[in-house]
């Protein structure tokens, strides 16, 4: 699972900063989280392929989390994309970049669909053979989902060297995998347990912004591996995230507590800072794993 | 009259090159001309100062002249401007940028008005003391208008060595600036002629982008100082030029050489050709007059 930061600042974009957008790959599928204006410029800058993307998750319809659709779903046009494109985000996301096509005389030429989400519970919008996402009702000031992408490991390990000793032909493997036993030409069978290791353990990330601190999440997001939770004050401007809707650096490291994350990555800062490594000394008085995102930033995990 | 060019290439915004926005500042205005994504942040490198920037014209509702527009709307609002905001565009934008703002629940705080364009002929479409805005009409796979900005200079300008002469206080000065004669106490009258010489030309700029080689706009910018004329393609794809409704380098100094223009600013080049250089060449055989523009280039007149 890697994680690459587009941008991860709230607001406006600045010569230095960009509003929110990341990429998760996960079990080698590439998903779009959030688009503010320039998503398209610095995905090219982390040279991530744009025909990678297939699937677009839009948390709200502020502009800094997707003022820079538009301009992605028609790049993707000027590139002569093949591939269909799903977006994900709340009632309304349809009419305003349908109504931009419209003027701009320019519908795609690559199949777009909309998957428009109105429902406060916390609902299942995508999955395949390795994935599923969820999205996390959030509380904000318009209405906001977070999402929740968890690996599908239904697949059992190949003990290797178990599989060697009894020369076991490839043509086998998958069905072992899938967790059969094997019978032999002499009629004996080897047990799975035998021949293969439990899954690989199933990695999920939680991703959280905007919102108020909100604890109604913790269940949905119980035990990720890792949890992107907004924090875009610190507490000294406390007063101003009640305001404006928002999580402090030590709001979120409590959701990450109670929820007993693996690892917290905070982001969605306010440009009135100039040190984000305050958030991390706030945060870190409540929780211990914290990373830091930032702009152009990647994880592995 | 000062131009800077934030951007002028033509279709998707890239790491190294920026789609159309230039602000054009004359007798002190600074008007914003399109407004592709990635605008505000560009406004902010070269350090042009938001709260100047009144009005904004858009040619036509392509992604690459307008996308940034929402953007810089709502990060108006951020910053608390309190300024009225003016914009002249095609119809369509106000439908396009209200939805966005319904949406996100974030109206404005300054009043933000609407000159939506249908007319097929040049109009006026803004005047004040100093200057005038006509459209252009242009011929572009959308509804286009080009802009053409005009100085009026109604004041003569004074002849100091002969104003110091007859020792004319400075009360006087703009009655004299305004066309009077001036009557001493004794009685004599001394015509206006001697004491001032005639206004500074009125410089004019001219933007046309996007368009076909169309020599019905050519009565229109007749004479004017600066032509700013898109050049999307060399000859060599001058069949790409018919198709996508743009110009050549070629046919923009036709276009600047029948017009009788000062200078031609070329821009709005395919980002398939790695040498603009190429696009001086060509049009040279045509028009001397000519200066490439290039992303954060301003040119004074």
């Amino acid at each position: 699972m890697k994680i690459t930061i587009l941008g991860c600042y709230a607001a406006t974009p600045r010569t230095i900063t960009n509003p929110t957008s990341q990429v998760l790959e996960i079990k080698n599928q590439m998903f779009l989280i959030d688009c503010g204006e320039g998503t398209q410029v610095q995905l090219r800058k982390h040279k991530i392929k744009f025909s990678r993307i297939n699937r677009i998750f839009i948390s709200h319809l502020h502009g800094d989390h997707f003022f820079g659709l538009i301009g992605l779903i028609s790049t993707f046009s000027l590139l002569n994309r093949e591939n269909d494109l799903h977006v994900y985000g709340p009632k309304g996301i349809k009419e305003i970049i349908l109504l931009q096509l419209k003027y701009s005389n320019s519908y795609t030429g690559y199949n777009l669909y909309f998957h428009e989400l109105e429902d406060k519970e916390s609902v299942l919008v995508y999955e395949d053979d390795n994935v599923t996402v969820h999205t996390i009702p959030l509380k904000h000031r318009v209405y906001t989902n977070g999402y929740l992408f968890k690996e599908k490991n239904t697949q059992r390990k190949l003990n290797i060297d178990a599989v060697a000793e009894y020369k076991i032909e490839k043509c086998y493997f998958q069905k072992i995998k899938n967790g059969s036993d094997l019978t032999l030409e002499d009629g004996s069978v080897i047990s799975n347990n035998e021949l293969t290791f439990n899954p690989d353990e199933e990695k999920s990330y939680a991703f959280c912004s905007d919102t108020i601190f909100d604890e109604s999440i913790v269940p949905i997001i119980d035990k990720v591996s890792i949890l992107y939770h907004e924090s875009t004050f610190l507490e000294s401007e406390a007063h101003l995230a009640t305001k404006t809707m928002h999580a402090t650096a030590k709001q979120a490291a409590t959701i990450a507590k109670q929820a007993v994350v693996g690892t917290l990555i905070m982001g969605h800062y306010s440009t009135r800072y100039g040190n984000i490594e305050l958030f991390k000394e706030e945060a870190s008085t409540i929780f211990t794993n914290i990373i830091l995102a930032d702009d152009g930033k990647q994880f592995e995990f």
